[in-house]
């Protein structure tokens, strides 16, 4: 088997074979398929594409590139994946409340890059804790707490660790197949029984438009059945931040308060939801209605907050029911009307202006920093009235965020 | 400027601006963009296509990337580029052909690799023929004789050699543009005022099909007009070897023939077709046919002969008007019919068993090896019939050729 010759059929639209997958992913791995072979056929994917049984196949070799987690306990397990977005903190409501309902979540999860931002460095806005857990490590705080979030380890899927820095660099990036395989490859590792995927849409996603992350869904769930895993993908708008607050420590006081049963509506629904297919799929509800009252059961009874606060200190965090922030001032407004588009590209790359982000993944942040969304899509608009709250470090890095957020909402 | 975006524009389909073209292949020469960028960009080349107006860029980028050959005399300048087949001998007739009519032809050629033979190769055939003339020695042999066939320099398109190597092993061969700027860039190096290309098409050819072979055609002519070299196509079909011969000192042994106004009539007929272009497109010539009678009157008066034998012993080698050949053995048909295809793949894969041709570049060439074709698509074939003539080294070279042979020719 030659690597140009399965470069070639892939350029010529055929599909796959299994052997010829794993003689690329194994090779690419084993440095036998160098670099320049591996982005040739990367294009090639992207621009032909892969039918799903290919994609399963891809993820099935990423996989197999690497360690799984082993099972910690008898209890299902679940984790949930989204394709990321402004605000987006439900992951941090979502394991500590899941796992109050004797569900095991071993959520391996990354770091902010670009506009969208980081389980991770959020997590990370609470002193002391860690995100380097060992796979001994998370397989006992699952065995005492059910609940863990900390990075993914060096032995779990090298193929796409190595994969992913080749892509970023040759315009690879958006290709249906290998994001579902870069995607399910790490959560596979995880060997779950229920995954539910949080696809978003619009301007502040991946996806601009419904169509293509449709597509994306699809090419995930179809993944995840193939591979004998319970998967479902809800689809959600983010064509404006998930929630009030965008930034890093911002974003870990509103979970609190989404933890306490309070918070955005808009956050509380997409978690519920997010929360409420792993307990219908896992049979912990019959139906779910059922389970959304049992979650916010969970929320108004301490219980959820009280395991997010036993899963930080567990991994070595302070917890602290209010982080601090910079010094807040308001965003006003320059005219009246309606704010009619939230340009979230531009309000993704306010945050990086303001330190809260990264544009490479060797960047500090900055967790004090973000804005706090005091207006809505179609809100009606006075001229003055105040848009957004906006923490920041230095008047000079709050200047050109506000530069940015001028061009990024529309009002009209 | 970044690489990256570059190929992701291209990758969505964009016409890439010259400065973007440029960045990519002075930056591919320089080593700024690395072979993982340069071969992900070449397949989103192959995948998206590129207009007329890119591939212009992309040739004289190329092209701008080594030197030009400077004009040794006041003489047009022409040269014929040949798409490639099986028996294709016509440059050693057309240089010393052409250069019988006060043009000079510069042409620097190549190796065989796979199927198609080299013309190079073929001229090696004569023991001391030289084919790494220096700039300086082609303009002096220019100046004497008018005709010149050697290999390119490494001044020349040191962008198309980096790409080229890079394009065989990453499945990114078979693209119109990259083809196209390949090819022209080289012949722009040359300061042509005119070319004529000859683009085959058939089971021999790179392009198996006619309407393959046009677009390339119609690419190729559009690169030359833009780069104002008067440039024509003449398709030619490679369902069966031009001529008789195909291997190295038989082709040479034909191509005598055919200076002395003999040999085949199908290869004839296309060199003249090929020199009567270029006659006309250089005012030598008021049309097609009188160009033809012109021809034919240097042929027949040993005028082109003459000028040949020059050019072998300007570059070193020993003029014979009959190479000698490997012993010829007869490979009969096994079966009555007629001769309906000739699989030109895997003809030209049982040259390589001969030792006729080469799989890889750093492989030897055994110039007395080939096959005479006795017979031609269309004939009728009687059982026992001799079909081909093998010039064989071993037996059991002889015995693959034959193997091969018989898949290769269809009678029914």
């Amino acid at each position: 088997m030659f690597a140009s010759a399965i470069i070639a059929n892939k350029r010529d639209g055929l599909s796959l074979s299994r052997e010829e997958i794993e003689f690329i992913i194994d090779g690419f791995v084993a440095n036998t398929v160098p670099n320049y072979q591996m982005s040739a056929w990367a294009m090639a994917v992207l621009c032909r594409g892969m039918d799903s049984r290919e994609i399963a196949d891809l993820t099935e070799c990423m996989l197999n590139s690497g360690v799984r987690l082993e099972r910690a306990t008898d209890r299902p397990r679940v984790d949930k994946h989204s394709t990321g977005g402004l605000g987006d903190k439900t992951s941090l409501i979502l394991a500590p409340l899941v796992a109050c309902f004797e569900l095991d979540v071993p959520m391996l999860s990354g770091r902010g890059l670009g506009i969208t931002g980081g389980t991770l460095d959020k997590l990370e806005s609470l002193a002391g804790y860690r995100c380097d857990l060992s796979a001994s490590e998370i397989n006992e705080q699952l065995r005492s707490i059910g609940c863990v979030i900390t990075g993914t380890t060096p032995e779990i899927t090298p193929a796409d660790k190595k994969l992913y820095g080749l892509r970023d660099v040759t315009g690879t990036v958006p290709s249906i197949a290998l994001i579902t395989a870069s995607i399910m490859s790490k959560k596979l590792a995880e060997s779950l029984d229920a995954l539910v995927l949080d696809v978003k849409f619009g301007s502040g996603a991946f996806m601009r438009t419904r169509e293509e992350a449709d597509q994306l869904a699809a090419s995930l769930v179809q993944t995840g059945d193939r591979m004998q895993v319970k998967t479902q993908a809800i689809m959600s708008d983010m064509n404006q931040p998930l929630g009030r607050m965008v930034g890093n420590a911002c974003e870990v006081n509103e979970s609190i308060d989404l933890l306490r049963g309070g918070g955005p509506e808009d956050a509380r629904e997409l978690t519920l939801k997010l929360c409420a297919a792993l307990l219908v799929a896992t049979g912990k509800s019959k139906s779910v209605e059922e389970a959304i009252l049992q979650l916010v059961d969970k929320l108004e009874s301490g219980e959820a907050l009280r395991r997010f606060q036993e899963m930080v200190e567990y991994q070595g965090g302070k917890f602290c029911d209010e982080l601090p922030l910079c010094k807040a001032t308001e965003f006003v407004s320059d005219r009246s009307g309606v704010l009619s588009a939230i340009d979230g590209q531009l309000l993704g790359q306010a945050v990086i202006e303001l330190g809260g982000g990264r544009r490479e993944l060797s960047d500090a942040v900055d967790h004090q920093v973000g804005f706090e969304m005091l207006v809505r899509l179609g809100d009606k608009i006075d001229s003055k009235q105040p848009l957004v709250n906006i923490f920041a470090r230095t008047d000079s890095s709050r200047a050109v965020a506000e530069q940015i957020l001028r061009k990024a909402m529309t009002i009209c």
